[in-house]
């Protein structure tokens, strides 16, 4: 029977999955009351003066597992345990903190995780997500693609693949950090101007700039990543995804991914007021003036919207910036490393 | 004109300044609203579920000028300055974290400030002193007793002592902080059964103690200090202020007060449930568990009731556990020396 060309278009491209509301980002902060982690929006006087600003750091570095990912794979995690396909296991790709989180609300939700993650992936993220009780299946960055290996272990073991970031039940639990930057800075009277997200595949972005729409949409929201890889500034700018050359060669671990998600760059097309890219060294100051002066240990992927303030990549004089600081995972010689630069 | 008996034993050892109460704890806050800032009480289900309990853990590594020590001088210097005899300058001695908070509060106030400190301070304590814009005096810890020349100087230029404890309103500021853990605690419906503070002459101790004795008088309160450097764990155990032998020598350098202060032993004395010691091999696994697991920076005696916890010098099995983090002002050479113990 000849296809019509609408359906033959269809399942080639099957529709992209909607994504998701503010009502979906509230139903997800109710997800995870009581299991994520309400973190602190910190500020600093000494960080405020340096920056001729007012700063609110959302600390991240809090969360449970150390990062903000456990929100996303706690909100779909406990809605696929809750509902009536319940996965026999779930397996996930990510270079340490999507796979700490998965584990984590796996665990949570009494269903066994497998991840699978790069060979080179920092030893503190592969050591915490086998504590967590997942088992770890390695690749190499350059030569394997993840998605191939998770898939084909999702077949053989009838799992449901919890994906990184292209995922509306994902970027509702991330999107729950952003609406709680909004109700804290409330708290503060002191809405933020400008809101910096450190951004790799895109699902913290899109949440947060999702929640801020909603809450508060003067905000101008924008995406942080590191020199060279950049996809979602250039695609930003270009209108349409691009791709990075490089697949591995950033300080940045945890943000690598080669391109902008689906749904997430359709809503960060819509929403973001454009992106900002930070180098290496940058990202390693921040990291040493985290340690100095805010007494918190930020991961490199996690540091690099804090580096764009501190580097000026955007003038904050006069306003207010929202900071997330996306994650704490980060092995004790490469952090001693970048504390140590400043002093020989 | 002979002196009666009585006004002789007076002139010989002044009667000493009464404790602060409850009241003056809360005129403290009021003052201290606004400057400084009210640390977030912090959970970790790790933390947790390593030591089957719940602990809450105060981040004063949060406060402004990295240790809890703004409080107290705060709350002195405030009340000098808007008093009928405002100083020309201010005058302190301390090893380093009071120093911050007494030069961070003298410039607020727009007052000189002259720090009087060991030569063996962390340069990042003298950095900082200086940053804030006070003037820095050495003196030899072994050799020289910093109060002398602290009184030499302050007798000089009409200046006025902040001492780091022994002092109605230092106390009371210091007090600030454990009034917070009681009103953040019953927020989460979890009063704490244990309080476990950092001790060196006793300041917070017994500010915290006063607060607890108000807000929630069932909760026990222990001193924390490094083994050696237990003066007042020893003092209470005899009822009696007894000293240190050693003046250095002690990776906290932050703990290393000689003996309880006169008014700070009248109030630990009445209130403390006990003192506990921990060595310094305790703090530094502390320290790299504080990195690893809870992604906070303390330095050696901020890193003291935390150790206690975790080498289990007390058993919290069932209970709630709040746990001061005093301060985080650590020079990046010793911190990344104590995160590396486990790595080689």
């Amino acid at each position: 029977m000849p296809l019509t060309p609408s359906s033959t278009a269809a399942a080639e491209a099957p529709a992209l999955p909607a994504p998701p509301s503010f009502a979906d980002i509230e139903a997800a902060a109710a997800r995870l009351s009581g299991q994520a982690i309400m973190t602190p929006l910190l500020a600093n006087p000494a960080l405020d003066a340096e920056l001729g600003g007012r700063v609110l750091l959302k600390a991240e570095t809090l969360q449970r597992t150390g990062s903000f990912k456990f929100r996303g794979a706690y909100n779909k995690i406990s809605r696929l345990a809750a509902g009536p396909d319940r996965p026999r296991a779930i397996v996930a790709f990510s270079s340490g903190n999507h796979a700490q989180g998965v584990a984590a609300a796996a665990a949570l939700a009494g269903i066994p995780a497998l991840i699978v993650m790069p060979a080179d992936a920092p030893s503190i993220k592969v050591d915490n997500t086998r504590g967590y009780g997942a088992e770890v299946v390695f690749f190499d960055r350059a030569t394997e693609k993840r998605e191939e290996i998770a898939g084909r272990i999702a077949a053989e073991r009838g799992a449901v693949i919890v994906p990184p970031y292209d995922d509306p039940d994902v970027i509702a639990g991330q999107g729950t950090a952003g609406r709680e930057i909004a109700l804290q800075a409330a708290e503060l009277d002191a809405m933020p101007d400008l809101l910096l997200v450190p951004c790799s595949g895109g699902g913290l972005t899109a949440g947060c700039a999702l929640a801020m729409a909603a809450l508060s949409p003067r905000t101008q929201v924008y995406a942080v990543e590191p020199a060279g890889f950049d996809d979602t500034g250039r695609s930003l700018a270009a209108g349409k995804r691009l791709a990075n050359e490089a697949a591995t060669g950033s300080f940045c671990d945890a943000l690598l991914s080669r391109e902008p998600g689906q749904i997430t760059f359709e809503v960060n097309r819509g929403l973001l007021a454009g992106g900002l890219a930070v180098s290496d060294a940058e990202v390693a100051e921040a990291m040493e003036y985290a340690f100095r002066v805010l007494k918190l240990v930020i991961e490199p992927g996690g540091a690099v919207a804090l580096a764009a303030l501190l580097s000026r990549k955007i003038d904050i004089r006069g306003c207010v910036a929202a900071v997330i600081c996306s994650g704490g995972n980060v092995d004790a010689a490469t952090f001693a490393h970048a504390i140590m630069r400043g002093t020989g």
